[in-house]
This record gives structure tokens, sequence and C-alpha cells, in this order.
């Protein structure tokens, strides 16, 4: 499995009994991330079994409270569960003194590194790098400072061919990874056996784009093109189109053109306002524009 | 009824799935106040019915997020629902700060006035006073700086004897109040009638204290003496004496102890540590001492 997507929250506004605000839990190419942390996400976390130890970097889209008023939480029960581990934060300018200003009056400074990245750029950037993934900010349209993340595993290395390395005697265990990178294999008689015949090509590198608060905003096609998954906000129904444009969110007709225009494979939609009882709607008015639809719902795990 | 208390959470440290940290509602003499705000908090009230709009004094005890992380969200969830109202925040100074702070970062300056009054007295002081209640604090001992508070319900007018009054025709309507509040009744002949004649004696005026966190401090005793109810924390069963004394707490036995040197009617128990799978073990501690014990529950509602 590359991707693994764990819904915790995905209400707008504020927490109700059964709507939880927007949190989401990623394994993506044996990296765990958590997106957005609105308030009750650590019970969230612990009702569909995310270990909290897994937690080490935390993307924050924007400083409205369904979206964050969880984190300050989370970072305190980590103090309280002695964690050592770093920590990093990855969210707008000021996070950091807000949560900051809070573990001053609490007299609770962690004993952890809490690593605090504030975003503050108007263009996409890269904010998150190792061998198995990168993350990239998408920046997005909204009443305060906004960005969605876009997460996309590094190329795979390519998948030996076991059965035709073992013809070969000269060709010892040491030399995969040069295989696996795509190179040739010299015998020691100087002839070259082409790395077609060794390997095959590697699993593609999947994608997920989240994005979440947003008006409709078609220049971030580009940076999402072809993700395999793509979360778009759709706090509205296509009637309330103006209040959308008014809040600077997106209806489910708006989530389903980004996703057509980006040509994505999969479609989940949430942040549904409380305005509507019956969320089948959001799913029927974007299968319109797009056939792969999903509604997200807390404790939803999508797997890929 | 004059007062009645309902638990919204009571449990410390962290939230967990059935598990909320502190916060209770309170109704006395026809007064309703939120004490303290753990994470989650807005949702126990949507769970156990508590309107929102009932809501215009908030009760603070210290600033470990176990007891505020709710707060933020509650006041952004009041500016949603377009709350007109004054908000009054009753806390440790620096609450201010941080409510605000988090507020300018999202860019959600509530439209209704949101009063603080910050505390910073060792003393107890008088901080709420109408006809109907007053509100003082109960200075704790805890890591942080801490009250616990004390409402009491003003002395109620003495009830008239409607059928003895009807006796004397020169006594009209207008002179109720005068009886209520224990004047004797002047006839035109000069003649005096003796308000015990024409009035019972009030009800009791009714008091609850709140003690939340502390170690144990029998100086609160004189505050609290004769409360109709006493919340006491009980972090720990007394095996654990220890443990409270190092992190500010108390134990079961150490609640009684208040609650016997304190002649309180009822003592209701809660903060219990998570360690301890069977909270019925805190009110066997407790009764050992104290015979009226309460376990504190979420939901649980308690009348008098």
């Amino acid at each position: 499995m590359s991707i693994e997507l764990t819904i915790l929250g995905c209400h707008s506004a504020t927490p109700r009994v059964n709507a939880y605000p927007t949190a989401q839990y990623l394994e993506i190419n044996s990296r765990s991330f958590l997106i957005d942390c609105g308030e009750g996400t650590q019970r969230q976390m612990r009702k569909y079994k995310v270990g909290f130890s897994k937690i080490n970097h935390i993307f924050i889209s924007h400083l409205h409270g369904d979206h964050f008023f969880g984190l300050i939480g989370l970072i305190s029960t980590f103090g309280i569960l002695n964690r050592e581990k770093q920590l990093h934060i990855y969210g707008p300018t000021g996070i950091k003194e807000v949560i900051n200003l809070q573990l001053k009056h609490s007299k609770s400074h962690v004993k952890y590194d809490l690593i605090f990245h504030e975003l503050n750029s108007k263009k996409s950037e890269l904010i998150f790098e190792d061998e198995k993934v990168e993350v990239r900010t998408i920046p997005l349209h909204h009443r305060v400072y906004t960005n969605g993340f876009f997460f996309k595993e590094k190329d795979k290395p390519r998948k030996l061919n076991i059965t035709a390395i073992k013809k070969i005697q000269e060709i010892e265990t040491c030399d995969y990874n040069n295989l696996k990178a795509g190179k040739d294999f010299k015998l020691s008689s100087n002839e070259i056996i082409q790395n077609s015949l060794l390997t095959s090509d590697p699993e593609a590198a999947l994608s997920y784009a989240f994005c979440s608060d947003t008006s409709y905003k078609p220049d971030i096609v580009e940076i999402i093109q072809e993700a395999n998954l793509l979360y778009h906000e759709a706090t509205f129904l296509a009637d309330k189109e103006d209040l959308a444009k008014k809040t600077r969110h997106s209806t489910a007709k708006q989530a389903a053109l980004i996703a057509k225009k980006a040509k994505v494979k999969k479609l989940i939609l949430g942040h549904y306002s409380s305005r509507y009882k019956d969320i089948s709607l959001f799913k029927k008015e974007a299968e319109e524009i797009f056939k792969d639809v999903i509604l997200a719902e807390a404790g939803k795990v999508l797997s890929m």
C-alpha cells in the first residue's frame, strides 16, 4: 500500500456531537503526516487508532479554528506522554507565537523539540523532502492566508528481476542498488548487460493533494496535475455559489471542475456546511462533472 | 430548584474517547455559569443540551490545557452563531492575551463584547455579584496560579404569609417588598404589626464550591464552610499521596478531609487520573472519611 488516508474530521465551522472539524491522517510511502487539527482531533485519533508516536510532521492549512484549535491540545498531550522525538509543525506565520504563548502560560514547556516551519509565500514551495516523499504547498484563496499541501512519493526504485539476475553469476547483492537505480551491469569481460534485461519498471509514484479551504481557484490545477487522490473542500452546493464566493469557499461542482481539469484519479469531498442535512447531495452534484467521487466521513480510510 | 450542576467533563490531563477534561455547567438561583472549559466542552454542551445562549459568564480556574483549551473554540463558535450579548471571562492573568492572539490570527474578531476579568490575587475576592448570586475566588495551590470558585445565592426574601396578610385590609400589594425585606407594618392607627406575623423564614441560601486543581489545602475550609455542595478534585488515591504532593493534586481521602472539616453537605469528586480504571475506588476511599460522596461522570446532573 502506498497511500492510506484516514479521515478524522471533515465538517466545517463548529464541532458538534458527531461532526468533527477538519483533520486527516496520511500514510504515504512509509511516512506519516497529520493534516490540519481541529478541536477534538486527539480524541478522533484515539477513536480511529492513529498511533500518537507515528506523528512527526503536522501540516496546518490556515489559522481558522476548525483547522487548528486542536493543535495545542495535541502538542500538550505529546508532552504529557513524555515524547522525546522532534515534532515539526508547518503552518502560516503566527502559529509559533500562538502555540508558544499557551505553553508559556500553562508552564508546560514540552521537553521534546518543537520545530516550527512558518509559511508566508504566495507561491508553491517545497516544504518537506526526504528519500521517500516530498511535500509542496498549494497556495489557496481564503479569508486568511491558506495553503493546501501536495504529498508526492519520490520516484521508486526499479524492480529487480531476480530470475534474470540469478543467471548472471557475477552479479552480487551489493550490485542491487545500482540495478534498482537503472544502471547497466558491466561483466568482467567488459560486456554490458542492459538494465532493462535485469529489472522492470517501478511502481508509479503516487500523490495526494489536500485543498481546504478555498474559493474556486483553477490555477492550482498545474500543481496537483494527475494526483491519484484529491481532497477538495465543498462547503456548499451550487445553489449557494454566491455565498461560496463571498466566504471564499467552494461548491461541490467547483471541486469537481478542479478534479476534472487536473485529471486526478479520485476526488474526495468534505468541509460540508452544517446547513446541509443530506451530504449525499454533494456527491450527486460533483458526479455530474467528474465520475470518481467519494464523500469524506469520520473514520473512512482510503487506500491505494 | 436552587442549584443544578451538570458535569460536562471530569477527567484529567488528556481528552480520550469517553473521558472529557474538566467543564461544568451551573445553574444557581436563576443564573447560569460555565466553569472551566477543557477541549471538547462545546461538543459536550451540545450532547447534554446546555443552551449556548445561556452562558454569559465563564470561570476558568487555571491555564492548564485540560481546563481551558476548549475556551477559544467556544468563543469562536459564539461568534459564528452571531451572538450579540456580552460574554464575561474570569481567569488568571494571561487569558486575555492568549484568546485575543488567536482571534487576531484567525481574523475572527467576535462582534459581541468579550470582557475579561483577569485574576491575580492570592486572597479570596468577590469577582461577581448581582441581586441573585455572588461568586468569590478560592485561592488554590497548584503548579500554576489557580482559583476555585465559591458560588453563593444571595439571601432570599422572607416568604409572605398571604392568609395572615389578607386579614389586614390596609396592606396593599405595593407593601409586599417591604414585608419580604423583613420590615414590620405600621397601621394608620400607628399600631405596629411585627413582620414575623406576616411572613415566614426564607429558603436557605445555597452554595456550591468548585475546587480544581489543588494540593491538599485546609485553609480553604473557612471560605467554603457549610457549602451545600463541594466539588473537590481527586486525581489520585491515597496510595499515591506522594505523587499528589509532587504534582500538586489531591487524593480522594484529602478531598474528603476538606469536606469533613468544612462541614459541607455533599462532596462530588472528579479529575481522576487515567491510571485508575475503576473510579468507584475514589468513592470508597472518600467515604471512609465523609459519608455523602458522589462521583462526577459526564452527563451527571445534581439538583438541590
